[in-house]
């Protein structure tokens, strides 16, 4: 496994690979991003990975500074994984002095996430443009819990006509159902103990939904009780959306998809789960 | 010579060239587009032509519709140039339903046609972008005419990581002065007269800056003076930039530039001169 920080040396080991899969993370990897890599690497031969917590998709009053960070630990288990090429750049070699430029996902990225974390989107599209145009694999592989990124990544993947295929793989969660996130270690015991509730509000709106209920509005206040009553009141959005389109509408499509966005004291979980 | 409309058939047909160098246009090309296709060919091996008349560069009072189109003679005169593949998409091909991406290209793409042009370089940006992942070039040609969009070109390729070289050309003009253009053939009679002013005005300000003038008031000044005197007061402006950051400067530095941007009846002419 070769570590490179700057553009052009990684540029230049690339050049040794026909083919590669690609796995972009914020490091302080769990099981989530192993399970891409593993993927990455059966599905292209080879598999580059790149950690870098990205400054330009954080809102001023965010978790960029506490944003959970080891990269010794991290290298480890990616040589475990079988990664072949791990790119970790340094802020200032993205973004130089003099950089000005930024892409605007519309579409997707102006509904939930868009909303609640301004400019988050724009960060995610340019810093991934960036690096699918560093990297130049064949496909890339995005975790599922992150729904709504994901779909703002096929969306200008898409318009700005990038030759990289997106691959979205399931939610990777811990055995009581939460689902792993690079976050859940700074969750207080107390907060760790009522996070499984998020994916329990999911699986109740599942089982509403099977059982024939249509209505987003009762739909969204299931999951709502399900989360308070949980002790986690402090909920970002609690939603039913068109999974195509992210918007609600009062009476669900089939292709409907729960989203939650929830405070557990200082830290905010997301999950997500096709109704 | 291979003439494409869709985006899967040219990448078919992309994949028999290792090099390419790739000229973007609008068409109803000129000596300007033909010399950069041969410099192109002749450096790559190979050249690969756009023509697309980009309708998200144009504000809603500019002259989209009536810009001066004709694709069999364009394609006879790349034939004739050594173009191997020809892209001619229709809008809807680069723009189908859902199109929801833009790149906004900061910087320098924020003074004299971004103030003039809303909207322009970020159509520029986006238009480019695409066409470059569908083309995939090594190098890519541009006239110094349009010498802000080099400049804003540069920026975001730089930006963006996207691994193209960008080569810039001189001006080239007609033998009176006036720099050649697709929109020269929409002037009248008397206007396509006066026009040479503007190289003219451009030459002046040379001399001036020649012979020790650094004030930029003076430069402009002497600029605007030309251009009245000829005949061409609808002047959207005369100034002089620093080349690096197109910011104007009360003293003008070493890498001193002047543009201009006027009205000739219903055509907009540019210009401009390193002095």
């Amino acid at each position: 496994m070769q570590v490179f920080e700057t553009i052009a040396a990684f540029r230049t080991a690339r050049k040794g690979y026909a083919a590669l899969g690609f796995v972009p993370t914020m490091g302080f990897l769990h099981e989530g991003h192993l399970g891409l890599v593993r993927r990455a690497k059966a599905e292209n031969g080879a598999v580059a990975v790149s950690i870098f917590v990205n400054p330009t998709q954080f809102g001023p009053n965010e978790d960029y500074a506490s944003y959970p960070r080891d990269p010794d630990r991290d290298l480890a288990l990616l040589k475990d994984a079988g990664a072949d090429l791990v790119f970790l750049p340094t802020p200032d070699v993205l973004y130089p002095p003099g950089f000005a430029t930024r892409i605007e996902a519309g579409g997707v990225a102006d509904e939930l996430e868009g909303q609640s974390r301004p400019g988050h989107f724009s960060g995610v599209a340019t810093v991934v443009t960036k690096l699918f145009n560093i990297v130049q694999p064949q496909r890339a592989y995005f975790g599922q819990k992150d729904a709504q990124q994901c779909a703002v990544v096929r969306r200008f993947v898409a318009d700005l006509d990038i030759p990289v295929e997106i691959v979205v793989c399931d939610i990777a969660r811990e055995t009581d159902g939460l689902a792993r996130s690079s976050r859940n270690v700074r969750l207080t015991p107390e907060n760790r103990q009522k996070a499984p509730a998020l994916y329990e509000a999911l699986q109740e709106a599942a089982r509403l939904f099977r059982s024939g209920e249509r209505n987003t509005d009762v739909l969204e206040g299931a999951l709502r009780v399900s989360l308070i009553k949980a002790g986690l009141p402090d909920i970002d959005y609690a939603t039913v959306v068109n999974a195509d389109t992210f918007r609600r509408e009062g009476s669900c499509s089939e292709n409907a998809l729960a989203l939650l966005a929830v405070k557990a004291g200082a830290v905010r979980l997301i999950d997500n789960m096709p109704l």
